[in-house]
């Protein structure tokens, strides 16, 4: 393949820009372990302050500042709430299980969204046959629910519901970036309802590595603890943090090209014939299309075949995902490579 | 009251008979933790041949046998597929995440029933983000799905996909007298598909304390072990054991009493406009009713308060359960107690 | 073999006496998951006043009292302090590791006795690379220290330094019973130190199985959580209540005859040329003795070949433990049993 | 202060030179959860082949690698081996029984050293009350023991020990490195009698972060796996993974500076009445200092006042490590300054 490929697996892909290198190579560093690293202080700082809360503790990922959140909320037979198909639910691992102890109750939302009522039907009164409930996640975005942002009417509702029956709240805002930059509502406002905020600066944000986690002094303490015993202590993290906070100030407002990027490719696909796509069920960054009739992983060998890299979500559904990996321009290629996938795959399934 | 209660919580109720407790008064006993109480050998043979399989371990109750057997087939951050009801998940206090932690995978079956094709279509490709699919759990029958009996068809479909895809069958069979008794299906038949099998003898057998779980050997030296660690070790439980084989020699087949109870009770409530039940869906002696209007809480309270002791089970629904406790000429009470429980209380909630 | 053994291998071979069997046949007994049993509930209520606490819970067995307690007071990550030899630690089937989660910081004690020196020699200053430090468990009579009574002062003086470091205080007390008869002190004077205190009555006792917790309102509810978690919760459990009632009622003053025979033995053992055993270490029914140049293994098997059944402990050292499965004259052949097994089998090791 | 601090509080403070942050700036990298990343492929690779094993993990920290390869090798229940100082036991917030449940043994070593007659005393029988002993785990070199050098012969006896009883060896490497250096030994020969080994690239070494765990490719596939499920898949782990190659190229030789200067350390220490140190016993990077009749953690302080900055250990103990941060001449300042420090502090407490 002469052209490099259309890489729109997802935004965990984006690689450092030159400039950010530049800003890694030269951060001031220390052993964060030790508390001395001073631009991991100037990250967790920052985050603090723009989600409205106490204190933020960075770590290596998504997966770390989540499940360190459910450790710190819950103890081993305790039950959370979660959207059925939750990142924290499906792609981490089995780890609440796993490091936290606790059962999972999955609420089956609207590509990722529910309600406070649906809350509501699900608590059960207290007896030894049951776990505690102890905790709800969110997600905002939500990943497999296609980018989906959750309003802030809703979650405020939600909150109202926690708050009645003595529930914590976090939010798995590993894309809560692109919730902001697509509502206009600020991270602080969108982070206000909830008791911690996990937020990632190397999904479009375009760090190389990191998340955080943020919510009050004390709940940070403890997580500082759990990060520590999950083996989340990084010694020089500062190079990292430097990314971070690089992609903060740099690659924060260009996250408004992704969204339209990823409605420019909804509407691509969703004009061939052999694709759907909605372009207005595409909130953010993250396309999900069907290829009717057509196994989602050969479709997706397919496109890789046309220089395009998608992944299959299982049936008869893919997902893309925009990121600074991709330019407008250079999805122009998008449609005839796409033509030429479906040109070389026949139809083998029912359509479902 | 001047009459006694309709007990109908539950088989759990089951008090000993006069003539269990001389047999429970002369059982011969040693210390069963050193491996020397004669009367919990004799039940352990006896369960692992009525079973057939290889050995059988006695323990305090059917959520030690159950939680066992998912530490005796898992490790941590694997995960288990249940049914969405199933008592394993539901009823056992979070003990599947707590003690073995395991993610609970649940497919929402057909009062407690699922298919060959249901399991197929969660099974997930081996991926580090997903947890490892390693165990499925049937219960038979499914209490929450009113006592429901497991077509021994399909539970031989689950087996054979368990086989092709490398999965452990395991079967909550807390209830699975009741099974046999209304198919004429042997406990034998009905086991052989399993890897390992959990029986209750505290329910519908009315023995006072005990659950047995059977499979191969080497199972069951790794259940001895894991009984030990929660607590399980019990001394001279031979005065236990001999309740249960003298609930095994005596009270097996008079289970067919509590069937033909329990669907004499849904042929009573469904008579009564304010109730309804369907003795078609009754299939061994669990009663699953509605009372259209009322709050389940409520009505359980008024039915109370007439004599008549029932579960409710959320929403609408309740659940009334036959035994040993209630004889059919007991159950003559009930029209009336039931209809002065319903004049008792105005319909105030939408129906359902 | 004519004469039945002399069965020295514990005091938890003890079976039910006939008046106890009798007690039992006919105890109340009710669903005591649902909280219906007259008899646990008599049981509960007599040991929280016995101990001087605000409630207790019955369960199968002293593992799980004591793995509860470690529940009750503990999140996995934290470290509970422990004498070296504590059953805790050594005989519950890494169940604190394992269950919940905490790690074993071990004080190596004098036959099992640490002071209150010991303990703050261990405590760390708080720090991410740590366990928090939130338990002290002691173990009164000390089964591994050779049935070894702790000092009421040196208890209280441990929970000084508990009081001072927030810090908690768990007492295994399996065989506080001895203790309160060796030394008059009251079970409830020896509890008053403690957060929690765990009692047997299937040892010296001569109940046929059961343990319970004890410890104020709200920490028996996180218990009962527990325990049905766990998979202690049994229905008709007041069979098993009323054998531990009768055991308080009717056997618990006789303990005072398993120390006088303890001593009896420890005195016969010393003086046989071949055997070291010093009755002045025997505070209550266990005698740790040893066999200077013999395996210890290899010693209990010629015991055992002469009816004299006791437990090697490693090395050159063995555990007789007397309670009402021997009498004083059945003790009178103990010289002439031991005298033969030592003739028996040759001196093969050196001297430890 | 106007000159720079003697900073001798560990080999973990060290800061990338500017070189290093050069080769960092310009790695290539790729999405390493999805497999992608050339850096951190190459190296694991080197790894893999530096330790002899078939496969290596790259992780953020020691503590991930080393808790990694406990759930690798164990189910929760199982007993791992150690010495009563070892990192793993002592230094990772409790994480064997957190994250992997299983129950620590510790065996009180010399300097951190014990033998194969240490490890066969601590084995026992297969019982039901005891742990499953699975894993052995020895530390070299050892941090608490003083960066004690682990004699190959010694580790060759233990792990015949380990063979004859099935049980794993692991090792914990984090300063491999540095016993290389100091005995010619190569990272291969010293870790060919372990099953995995753990090794750090952000210590002596001076790598901003990360460690890595070798061993057969089905020990590292499950490696993977956990290391997903604790949040250690990092994205663009490449740029970390490059400051790790480059110090393996350019930083390991120098380690002997170290060495070199930690002995030099000791011998001025040593020289000064009022400190105790013996630069024989130094092996490696680590000098463990005493100041009879003063308190460690005030006598830190004192020379921290003075310029020099070390750990107290407790008691009346001190450690000070030697690494790229602080050079020769550098030293030179620490006899007057240690002089200074000990001159303003009077001895308060009873010499230990």
């Amino acid at each position: 393949m002469m052209t490099p490929p259309l890489d729109l697996r997802s935004d965990t892909i984006t690689q450092p820009t030159a400039a950010m290198r530049q800003a890694i190579a030269q951060a001031p560093v220390g052993d964060d372990v030790l508390g001395d690293d001073p631009s991991v202080h100037a990250l967790e700082e920052r985050v603090a302050h723009l989600l409205g809360k106490e204190a933020a503790v960075f770590m290596p990922s998504g997966t770390m500042t989540n499940q360190v959140a459910l450790r710190v909320h819950t103890e081993p037979g305790d039950e959370v709430i979660l959207e059925s198909q939750a990142h924290i639910y499906y792609y981490e691992g089995g780890a609440p299980a796993a490091l936290a102890g606790v059962m999972s109750q999955l609420i089956a939302g609207d590509r990722g969204i529910f309600t406070a009522a649906d809350l509501r039907a699900v608590l059960r009164p207290v007896d030894v046959h049951f776990p505690v409930t102890k905790l709800v996640c969110l997600e905002n975005t939500h990943n497999r629910g296609g980018g989906r942002i959750f309003p802030l009417s809703e979650i405020q509702a939600l909150a109202q519901v926690c708050q009645t029956h003595g529930l914590i709240l976090h939010l798995d805002g590993a894309r809560l970036w692109n919730a902001c930059i697509a509502t206009g509502i600020s991270p602080q406002a969108y982070s206000a309802p909830f008791d911690t905020v996990s937020v990632c600066f190397s999904k479009g944000l375009g760090a190389p590595v990191g998340s955080a986690l943020a919510g009050s002094v004390a709940q940070m303490q403890r997580a500082r603890r759990f990060r520590k015993q999950y083996g989340g202590g990084m010694r020089q993290a500062g190079l990292l943090a430097a990314g971070a906070l690089y992609a903060l100030d740099h690659q924060y407002d260009r996250l408004q090209e992704d969204h339209d990027n990823a409605r420019y490719c909804a509407d691509i696909l969703g004009s061939i014939e052999g694709f759907t796509a909605n372009a207005q069920a595409v909130d953010t960054n993250i396309v999900i299309f069907e290829t009717p009739g057509r196994d989602a992983t050969a479709m997706a060998q397919a496109l890789r075949d046309q220089g395009v890299w998608v992944n299959a979500l299982g049936g008869q559904r893919l997902r893309a995902v925009t990121s600074l990996m991709v330019t407008r321009s250079q999805l122009g290629s998008l449609a005839d490579r796409a033509a030429a996938a479906l040109a070389s795959l026949s139809p083998t399934v029912p359509v479902s």
